[in-house]
């Protein structure tokens, strides 16, 4: 196993302690690419029948996966859901009660905020994410509505909705929390009609991608107070460029891209590869193959 | 029953819902007095003989309590445990992540924090507050250090100290939670020792009374990155003063005192203004009566 482009103590004691050996790219059946830019990642030798990716969402490594069809890729989803649903909990939590607002100020001034309590929230997407925020919104008695591809039904939630019924969704929910995956699909699935359609005390959490959301119709729904607010951990464009009228916005809280944590000093993730060496040693399929042609 | 200084509706069908009758100060058993400063309680007519107070904390009407022996004074201790519980959550989530800094960047620069994810959390004094809180710390698998007065068994703790003890919990303890009364004996119970006892990527969270806290000392402790930060929503002095050093600084989040919402509009106080005079009409003991004595 060849762990690029530099490997962290704590990944190659994970490839050591599943049985591997870590070794040069040359040498190598499988990566591991903790880099994730495509471009950074070198011509494969032929006898490498496996990449293991460092990040959860694919969509910008799919032309590479399927200009290289006979490796398998895995990302790493539901690695690091525990982490990213607790960032969308924190979110919800500083937009509901206005910590945004209240780390910007330097005067003393009471801005009560509304509460989760019997909330009812929409988690769209309730694939890894999605599960561990319903988890931890049970002790808050949040009224959970949650949005799959197929309406199926989902552990904790008290209503369950298709992607086709989504528009039920908007002026139902107290919040919306966005965690499905980057698809034609999804892609500006929050556009002007939907933020219209949704409460004015409401507030939208983005933990997925930037692009499920039409940025220039949020800006002007802020600047509307036709929402209550947008706490956003990926924004589209992303980076968001100096002077972008988000930076700042008093209804607006972002976050560059930090509810993952870095793979190379992750637990979750190092617990993941060894997990996924020790079923390749066996022949076994691994966790989290990429689909190139579901997207994710 | 008389509600002053101004009887909101949802308060008044509170009353009348629980048997009551909403009258003026003069043919009043009973006053409900919303306003929290001592100053504003009116003279009372010698039939008055329970007054119901808005807020959690008493330690500001304790010399009009005690002026008063022959009225009962309750007080809505436990009425706001789950909103600034809640909030305590918020603030602890804040820090953790970093989102302080977050709301006042204005540039695209990653800013890793960390998580609670099986996180040692200390939550000092494990009454109501307390006890909500670990409810909502369930699913994060924190490892929760219960700080009582006695050191008594508390639900979902996995380690229970009396106050006594409290010296082995800042070294202990990954972050650290303020839900005590202020009592003689925890005023400012957080000084320059027990900071420095912290561990540094600490947050402390207060949530209960200012005073608990010697601000000096917390303030010299987050020059010093002492610890990690403090996330307060009550201060000493409260208010604080503009141009205050804890205003924006880099390692604290202020919010001011909104933790409790105000009890005129609190669905909250109402149930539990309801409760208390269905109890009253019945002559039964009400809930949270003051002891002046014990100081709560």
């Amino acid at each position: 196993v060849h762990i690029g482009p530099e490997a962290p103590p704590a990944l190659a004691a994970a490839v050591a302690r599943a049985g591997g050996q870590v070794t040069t790219l040359g040498a190598a059946d499988a990566v591991v690419w903790l880099d994730p830019r495509p471009r950074t990642l070198p011509a494969l030798p032929e006898r490498v029948r496996w990449v293991q990716l460092p990040g959860a969402g694919v969509d910008r490594w799919l032309e590479t996966i399927r200009s290289l069809r006979g490796v398998t890729f895995t990302s790493a989803t539901r690695v690091y859901a525990r982490p990213v649903a607790e960032h969308a909990l924190g979110l919800l939590l500083a937009g509901v009660r206005r910590l945004g607002e209240a780390a910007r100020a330097t005067t003393w001034e009471r801005r009560y905020g509304g509460s989760l309590d019997g909330a009812a929230i929409a988690v769209v997407g309730a694939g890894g994410i999605g599960a561990a925020l319903i988890e931890l919104l049970q002790p808050h008695r949040a009224k959970v509505i949650a949005v799959t591809r197929s309406g199926r039904t989902v552990a904790g939630a008290a209503l369950c909705l298709s992607a086709e019924q989504i528009d039920e969704v908007w002026p139902a929910a107290d919040h919306i929390v966005l965690a499905a995956p980057s698809t034609a699909t999804t892609h500006r699935m929050i556009g002007r009609a939907q933020l219209a359609a949704m409460r004015e005390h409401a507030w939208l959490v983005n933990v997925a991608r930037g692009t499920l959301v039409d940025t220039e119709a949020l800006v002007d729904a802020l600047d509307a107070v036709r929402i209550a607010g947008a706490a956003l951990d990926v924004t589209d464009p992303e980076p968001l460029p100096d002077g972008h009228p988000l930076w700042n916005h008093p209804r607006a809280l972002i976050t560059a891209h930090v509810a993952t944590p870095p793979a190379a000093a992750s637990p979750y993730f190092a617990a993941r590869l060894r997990e996924n060496i020790a079923r390749f040693g066996a022949g076994e399929p691994l966790l989290s193959e990429v689909d190139p042609d579901a997207e994710y």
